[in-house]
């Protein structure tokens, strides 16, 4: 029996996509092969890929001066890989910190020997609201403004991108795909897969081409975005069936209606969840509601040691994986994507049954 | 119907590891999750993870002073992870030059600003043998002594590791797991999956401690050796669908009776081809016998204008994927552990054919 899923990431992906998956898994196209088999250089799997970037081309509308890439490494390597791309040491880059993702980004950003600017530090609000565009100001001489448009920790999100007079670079892991991106607003957009794009193993760069070409010298090739362009991704063996994978689950957002109407259901579910905790009494978030995120709901309970019951309680129901992260407690929904409003209405249902009960 | 595929990598698996793939890919363990849908700090992924890296230990015989990483970025990525962590700027680090991998290692360390002296440059013999150990002398203060195992584009492999006082580092992606490797004698291992481990994604380096702990400043976290074993490989999100396939593959290792039963079976499918193309006065292969690789086997026709046909018909007899690389053409065979003896009899019984055929 297959359960409501709420994990951070990795993180539930569509059913539908499993199955094709599984139907086609030691024959693909055909082949007598595992797509994992076929070699990344022949004529099936470089249509796969190719079809994969035009997919999320489409749906994100991705201007043509920018390029789409497919590497290994997470978000985490394109931490160090975006300043080893863009900046040379000694540089001075502006970082916005939202939470704990910000935060190591900016530590990966110290690492490469740049002056970092942290503007707007939300830690004194205990990463609770994102920075109002008229409170910080953004160095002229910063080679980039990076932020984080959600953060899966406190589940503070970005509704629309920060006000910067510099490119933009934002890690969008935790919310790509889940409502249209103003792309063009962004010098550098990178997410790894493994909430809304597919399995773990593959993050997604989309650069625009003026950004590419200035890698400092020993930036490792496989990072090295204008030779990775120059490539097609395939300077070495791409993660073949994360790369797949991802194109199943882009054709399933495309049959879902794109962006537009997974953002509506998005919103839909996000409220309807925040409503039931904020109207219950009994659960609380304590994030500022204009910057509450879509995808990950923290919440905790009147009394934190009803949390194990509650935890075995919906473990039972078929409601899995809502614990908080580790760092903080308490806990969390994820409803990602692929999380069906049914899940968000029997999660609902546990919750207002479990107060009742226990309340 | 399954082909004999004998792609050089993404390359075969065994059908049985497809097939356990397959029959839990949207129920996991009972989960009511895909593995690729579970969170990598949840139990059941930490239990896949530590029992790959215990199979991986068991196998190979891992002394307990060597680390196991299950990394991202492949081979490539590991060409300058392994300088960025054994060596500071102006070391000087030697490298034994046997082929086009080798080659791909050597523009990678001098991209990290070392002093490379290269040892015996193969180039001279068109990389068609390995150097005797007395035909080199490592520099006492070279760093480390890095080396192929094996070439994939010229069949060219050690069949035990080069003399060296210095540490050895080597790229054992293609022949890992094809027979057993004295650990000990190396300070670095490490592979790519893709050919005999897995799928595409993971990178295996195992590592004698003494060798962690030095990174340079700026070597990206996700490559620290250090950082990541003090994170069991968790550091960041771990690309679980890969490590849950090698631990498949790992099975499936044990079952065949480990690797001197895996060895006697390479070495009776490689002996067995190598005879079919030194007898036949049709094929020819041009690599010096004690050096033949028992995991990739190039050749050509005695008329290269034959090549098309000979692929065509071997397609049409379910023998795929034998086109030589696009750097040199011809035609090559990569029969690594998952291709069954009936593979290699099946592609010998055709070559016979369409030598009488057409020779």
């Amino acid at each position: 029996m297959r359960v409501y899923n709420f994990a951070s990431g990795p993180a539930m992906l569509p059913l539908e996509v499993l199955q094709q998956a599984q139907a086609e898994l030691t024959d693909w196209q055909g082949s007598g092969m595992s797509v994992m088999e076929v070699s990344h250089r022949g004529q099936a799997f470089v249509a796969c890929a190719a079809r994969a970037e035009a997919g999320l081309r489409r749906l994100l509308a991705v201007p043509d001066d920018y390029r789409v890439l497919f590497l290994q490494g997470g978000a985490t390597g394109q931490f160090a890989a975006v300043p080893l791309n863009l900046t040379a040491p000694g540089d001075r880059v502006a970082y916005l910190n939202t939470g704990q993702w910000s935060t190591r980004a900016i530590k990966a950003a110290r690492g490469q020997g740049l002056a970092v600017e942290v503007l707007a530090d939300q830690a004194s609000s205990r990463y609770t609201t994102v920075p109002a565009d008229d409170s910080y100001t953004v160095p002229d001489d910063a080679v980039y403004l990076h932020y984080t448009p959600n953060e899966t920790i406190g589940g503070v999100e970005f509704a629309r991108p920060p006000a910067s007079d510099r490119p933009l670079v934002a890690d969008f892991s935790s919310t790509i795909l889940s409502r249209p991106i103003e792309v063009s607003r962004h010098g550098l957009i990178y997410a790894g897969a493994q909430k809304n794009l597919g399995p773990a193993g593959v993050v997604v760069v989309i650069v625009r081409d003026d950004l590419t070409g200035h890698a400092r010298p020993g930036t490792p090739e496989v990072w090295d975005y204008a030779a990775m362009a120059k490539a097609d991704s395939m300077l070495n063996t791409p993660p073949t069936f994360a790369v797949y994978l991802l194109g199943l689950v882009l054709d399933w957002v495309e049959a879902q209606g794109g962006l537009e109407a997974l953002a509506r259901r998005n919103q839909a579910k996000a409220v309807a969840l925040y409503r039931a905790i904020d109207d219950s009494g009994f659960y609380r978030n304590p994030v500022d509601p204009p910057a509450r995120s879509w995808m990950n709901v923290p919440f905790t309970l009147a009394d934190p040691d009803l949390e194990s019951a509650f935890l075995v309680e919906a473990e039972a129901a078929g409601l899995t994986n809502l614990q908080g992260h580790r760092s903080v407690g308490g806990l969390r929904a994820s409803i990602y994507n692929a999380m069906p409003l049914a899940g968000v209405e029997a999660l609902i249902d546990f919750m207002a049954d479990f107060a009742a009960r226990r309340g």
